[in-house]
């Protein structure tokens, strides 16, 4: 029976054998998962990658984390997966900012009406 | 006077000329900074990603965000910065739910002395 070629052998044009390294992360149905990362890191870095490590699992990580990564640098081509962080360090400054405001305002009332308690206060 | 060579073209053993796209964001006195994104893009697609950025701002981003992705993979070489994505979206989720329990104590309070007003109270 013949092997269905992984998504970057197709690209490459050349026989998907059973030990190809990239099968397991680019099936051949994602074109362009493997398009993208192939793009932004080519696959002698991406083979590379993998050589490096030993774990199967590790190996899977480091796959995704690298489709990720292709996959932000495809939609944003100036800033990548930096634009993802930049988003999470905002939203996170908001949020403790709005923290640091409520327990403000829990402060006052605890100071105002010193004898209420809170049902299954432990903080 | 001769040019000092950029970090890339020192790594590359060439000659850095006057025109080299490489030398604004990899400094002579940063080789670590050069070696990393080189072994993770590769110069060919550092440069490919500079080159299709006609913005000098842009192009100026998009080095910073190449240097720490790579300067992040070196560090962590399975998730790379999916590392720093991922510890913020754990600090956001731990923030938020704080936030939530903080919400929940104060409208305690509020429920139980309506009259009280908190001054400058404007949510």
């Amino acid at each position: 029976m013949s092997r269905v070629s992984c998504a970057a052998c197709k690209y490459q044009r050349r026989k998907c054998t059973s030990d190809c390294v990239l099968a397991p992360y680019f099936p051949a149905n994602q074109p362009k998962k493997f398009q993208n990362a192939h793009r932004l890191f080519g696959v002698r870095n991406i083979v590379k990658i993998l050589q490096e490590l030993k774990d199967e699992d590790q190996k899977s990580d480091a796959m995704k984390s690298i489709i990720f990564e292709s996959d932000m640098r495809a939609k944003f081509p100036v800033y990548g997966c930096v634009e993802c962080i930049s988003y999470l360090r905002q939203q996170l400054q908001i949020s403790l900012q709005e923290l640091q405001d409520v327990r403000s305002q829990l402060e006052f009332y605890r100071q105002q009406h010193p004898t209420a308690t809170y049902p299954n206060f432990d903080r």
